[in-house]
């Protein structure tokens, strides 16, 4: 390893180049949204059941939830499909239950305490949107790349006040862990207040990159217990088709979806339909989503290659920096030695390299031992990324001296 | 006249002609859909600031925001855009006042009473919205076919519990009145409490038919008063390109905007820009668009026609039937003898002719006096309006025997 004087002479070396490298999201780079241009060419507008450029249809049509039935293996009549963002979705669910409430029990909005289960790290914009309702995001860390199923029930069955959790259960964010059978039967199984939410952000169910991991089916699991209420499952195409013009979809059991339907009427009289039969016509069914998944893979295999080798490469016998290994979705975490992380992406910053803000992977955006740091390899093109991971791995030696 | 017998007789024969006619909605015809088809040839995603496939751009492009700018009047800067529906803008906003309050006031979700001024006869899904938070809609009817001010006047001035009024100021959903410039001006100028708002819905900004009716400036006024913080002006292209596909606007004071990204930022990562791009590609500027919108209205006017020359060749010379003449929108008012709306809708029904419901054009569905009724003659065929109207005006004589 380089002595401090040498790091810094490089650090110096980088600040001369006017670097300008943007890491902080996981969007999509221009390749991966090239390989949806040829939906623009689909013109169609006749669904089965309406003419798409009107009004109505509440819920979505046929055409996309068969489409997503296929690839989630959900029925038609549990979901209703949204418009861009289930981010809009999660927020617009937990505006309802905050003002109205579910069914016989109490909006959110008149309890003394709600409290959310948060796995950390995890999604900023899900903590986000829990901390703008004052919920008290209750910190879980995951235990061996999984939820922490003992201290999850222990904290349910003993508080009436846990209303929640929200989670990514396949390659989560950041981490890019995926939930255990198990984990998902005891999530269905365990004791928990009567109206018990699972916001269930399926956001990367098909994002295999370098193993597909099979997910078990929470409607089956819950099923078997008697909870299918809980289920707040979220999905979209954004990181399928387009990013900013995706169709975003919430599936529940029949009371969930009537509830959301009851509310969602008064609010819209229905999203875009001829984006959500274009987005049908173009992925097709199963098969040639998940045929068209694999040009993702193909695309994002490398960076994440790039990003892997170069902390291999660098901290393999090091104690300054340990990670995981995801084996889909779009982030790579990795850990800093305590304190150090936000010292970290001011240095990258300082070279004009954005990271994620350290921090936003916890609740009020605060990790208390400021070690974590999602890097997003998405975006960046393999040359801009190899120089990102060289800036990457200089500023946590340098952090360290 | 035909009597009473001559006409059960007539009714009979429509009974068994197994009649159906929908006229409850403003839904755009076919012919009216397919004017807007060339739209989906653009397959433009590079705007001027950004691929309007992936994430980003909280409050809409800049092309989008110009084309609304050279048709309204309003500064770009003075924007947001927002998805398909302003009905889900309004819905957003109410939201945002009921929970988080506007600056320095209460939420109104926390305060006794919140009222809210309703003209009517008015918009069925606005008063849905109001009726849904719990609000106390005060109703003011017009007079002399415009906004009663000297009432809301009176009114606002002495009841800090009136939080706004909610409005379609141009070709009003359903009479078609238009409000003068003196009532936009009483609008602005008028004592309220602190955080009145007005929810401007001009969502028949261009909506002309048979006469081009001026709106008066309401930031212009609002500015000559410094009330520009009560303004929230809604806009949107569904009955311009696609009505299911639209892309909706809101528009308020440089306070508003800030308050309203503030939240929206928590809510989605923003709405979808490619159809953004390509509405404001087809549309191109304000003259393109007056254009366009006169083939909507030598679709519309025929239509309109059917309906006024029945209702005149039935009832000009009775007092049985009294109705608007609008000069744009998508509405025809009538308004029955006391007591007779319903059993005309409900006549309608049972040979297959669907009105709206009497006494949606009114805070909970209640029209006290049981008189009004709205015609939408966009959607069916010319053939089928005929008959629609024959049906109608034989209802309404057989509703007075």
């Amino acid at each position: 390893m380089l002595n401090e004087k040498e790091l810094k002479k490089q650090y110096e070396i980088y600040k001369n180049e006017n670097i300008n490298l943007d890491m902080s999201r996981g969007k999509p780079c221009t390749e991966q949204l090239n390989l949806s241009l040829p939906m623009l060419n689909i013109k169609d507008y006749e669904s089965v059941s309406c003419d798409t450029r009107n009004y109505g249809v509440l819920d979505g049509i046929d055409e996309i939830k068969t489409l997503f039935s296929d690839i989630l293996n959900i029925p038609n009549e549990k979901m209703i499909i949204g418009g861009n963002s289930t981010l809009n979705m999660i927020y617009d669910v937990v505006t309802r239950f905050y003002i109205w409430g579910d069914e016989n029990c109490k909006p959110w909005g008149k309890l003394q305490k709600v409290k959310i289960l948060c796995p950390v790290p995890g999604y900023d914009r899900h903590f986000d949107i829990m901390e703008k309702f004052g919920f008290e995001m209750i910190q879980v860390p995951f235990k061996q790349n999984d939820l922490d199923m003992d201290t999850i029930e222990n904290l349910c069955k003993n508080d009436d006040s846990i209303k929640g959790i929200i989670c990514v259960p396949l390659y989560s964010n950041p981490t890019g862990y995926c939930y255990s059978d198990e984990t998902v039967l005891r999530l269905a199984k365990m004791k928990t207040c009567k109206d018990f939410k699972i916001f269930w952000d399926n956001a990367y169910a098909i994002h295999h990159i370098y193993e597909k991991v099979n997910l078990y089916d929470i409607f089956k699991a819950c099923e078997k217990y008697n909870t299918e209420d809980r289920i707040l499952y979220f999905f979209s195409t954004s990181k399928i088709n387009f990013a900013g013009s995706g169709v975003s979809m919430l599936a529940g059991s029949k009371n969930t979806i009537n509830y959301m339907k009851k509310h969602l009427s008064k609010q819209t009289i229905g999203y875009d339909k001829i984006n959500q039969l274009r987005t049908a016509k173009f992925l097709k069914d199963k098969q040639n989503t998940l045929d068209f998944m694999q040009k993702h893979a193909d695309i994002l295999k490398p960076k994440f290659d790039i990003v892997l080798d170069a902390l291999e490469n660098n901290f393999k016998d090091s104690d300054i920096l340990s990670w995981d290994i995801p084996k889909g979705g779009y982030f790579v975490s990795v850990y800093t030695k305590n304190n150090k992380a936000k010292k970290v992406v001011e240095l990258c910053k300082n070279v004009g390299l954005i990271l994620t803000m350290a921090g936003s992977t916890y609740p009020n955006k605060l990790d208390k031992e400021d070690k974590n740091i999602r890097i997003a390899p998405s975006f960046a093109t393999q040359t801009e990324l190899k120089k990102a991971m060289d800036i990457f791995c200089l500023c946590v030696k340098l952090a360290n001296c």
